[in-house]
């Protein structure tokens, strides 16, 4: 019987599961409302019928899951199989997620943070494939971060290492929902883009609540001065970041990711331009800054490949 | 016989040269000028005399030398033995050190760069005991980095990380030797402190030309509120390059060194507060800043433990 991997990726909105061939070909999707609100018990609920249905999926073509991997959002103890605490369901609270899908599964479930699943995922089959040292910077609504050094993840002394969206950038600038203020999240993310721009039409808080980023790259796209210098900025303050982590790093490659990467074309000369002009010249060359190729499959592409590096005999 | 290792620093001023035991007991010591603008031919002879002096002290003792870790500042190949390139010694270019040592003393002899080698000191024998994941700041004219994870320097891919001095903290801030503004450098070493104490007189740049980072600490131990302030301000800035770094590696200490440790107390209560506000809590929490235990003795235990590290059976 053939074998098979279910790759997912928890999300606060939506929840990814996926079928994969040990090589990290993608069989099967599925996409759902995660339902976060309903608290954590209709959430592992909902996890273990949707990987039930995979597996169901995956038996009448014959395969056999081996083993299945869950990227979640917060802090995760990946050996102990425990979800920490996550920004995104604040009801859970060393949550035994493992556990709890072990049991109603009987596979070998693992678990990893979500940035880092979705950093695992680009490196195994996406814009980091052959790198060994390099940085994911997911640009969302916020902006999450993986770090890979040596192949594996860094996951620091807490499982809380890669939070890169919260570097300060201006010491005494935006307010960020951390605590912080002048974090790369405060204007490298979607929100921040339109905030950005709600400043530069000098507009109060509440009147673009309607705007959203992608409004503001299409108005950048048909040449709209204020839209344009926003998204150049924008790629400012990404490269002052990134030319930060290159300083400390000197890593083989940065993928970017999130939605605002469909942006691309609008930012990157000017973070391009910004980390030749603040990272040493060696490591500023070095590092290769590329979108992410795998975008919302990065997730469930990763999260198999941690089941996988634990499994690999099984699968 | 017993045996020993040599340990050498080699910095742009000072040339320390050390006799270890294998267990990193310092036996003897010895520190000369390292006259850098004689060139490299001639700092490579001075650098065999001093190693071969401390052979000959070592065999009066009855001890052989079974290894020599060098530390020097720069790029640093350290496979290939290679100082690829130097600031403080402009005519270094792939100077295949490690060869000219071997030839000359006929003992293994490996390379690292000077900061990473005070980090692997801190680490065996000072401030990091014990640790797996730390930072090395090194707060003298400049600010240097050393990134220890897993137990193991962080080289980056072209032997260039931890290069933390060039974080920028304030993107338009003051213009830095490297090319950028606003690094962490330029607010947190000496030179750093003499300028914003320079800066909070109302002074132009060269009517101060006498005036030390000691001569700004002691007016603040006796009070002098421009001082006290400037202090304030360097422990601040620190702050909140730190905080980024516990954000991003989650790490377990930050040792800081290099002269401005000295004035620790003038400076350490701010640069805590700016951690507490700005890092997230747990690894904020996790993260123990403590001062360096081995001053200018770090870079020669490191430089002897990577030595060590390479010849575990010869020594």
């Amino acid at each position: 019987m053939g074998r098979v991997v279910i790759g997912v990726d928890l999300g606060g909105t939506n929840l990814r599961a996926a079928i994969l061939s040990p090589t990290g070909d993608i069989l099967e999707r599925r996409k759902e409302d995660t339902h976060a609100a309903e608290g954590w018990s209709s959430v592992v609920a909902r996890l273990i019928d949707n990987i039930k249905r995979q597996r169901d999926i995956a038996a009448r073509k014959g395969l056999e899951v081996c083993a299945v991997g869950v990227g979640a959002p917060g802090v995760i103890q990946g050996d102990k199989g425990i979800v920490v605490k996550s920004p995104n369901f604040p009801d859970w609270n060393n949550l035994p997620l493992k556990d709890h899908l072990e049991k109603a599964l009987d596979i070998p479930v693992y678990l990893e943070n979500d940035a880092n699943a979705a950093a695992l995922g680009e490196q195994w089959r996406g814009a980091g494939q052959g790198i060994q040292s390099m940085i994911l910077l997911t640009l969302g609504t916020g902006v999450g971060g993986g770090i890979i050094l040596d192949g594996k993840v860094w996951h620091g002394a807490d499982g809380m290492a890669g939070e890169i969206g919260h570097m300060t950038l201006i010491p005494n600038g935006r307010p960020c929902t951390c605590g912080n203020t002048g974090c790369l999240e405060m204007y490298a993310s979607a929100r921040g883009i339109v905030q950005s721009y709600r400043e530069a039409l000098g507009k109060p808080a509440d009147s673009l609540r309607q705007i959203t980023s992608e409004q503001v790259y299409e108005a950048a796209r048909t040449g709209n001065e204020i839209a344009v210098r926003v998204m150049n900025d924008m790629g400012r303050m990404l490269g002052i970041g990134i030319a930060g982590l290159i300083n400390i790093f000197n890593m083989e490659r940065v993928v970017i990711g999130g939605g605002v990467k469909d942006a691309w074309a609008l930012f990157i000369d000017a973070t391009r331009e910004e980390v030749m002009k603040r990272a040493f010249e060696i490591p500023a060359r070095r590092a290769e800054m590329s979108p992410s190729l795998l975008g919302d499959d990065a997730g469930v592409v990763g999260a198999a490949s941690v089941a996988l590096g634990f499994q690999k005999e099984a699968c």
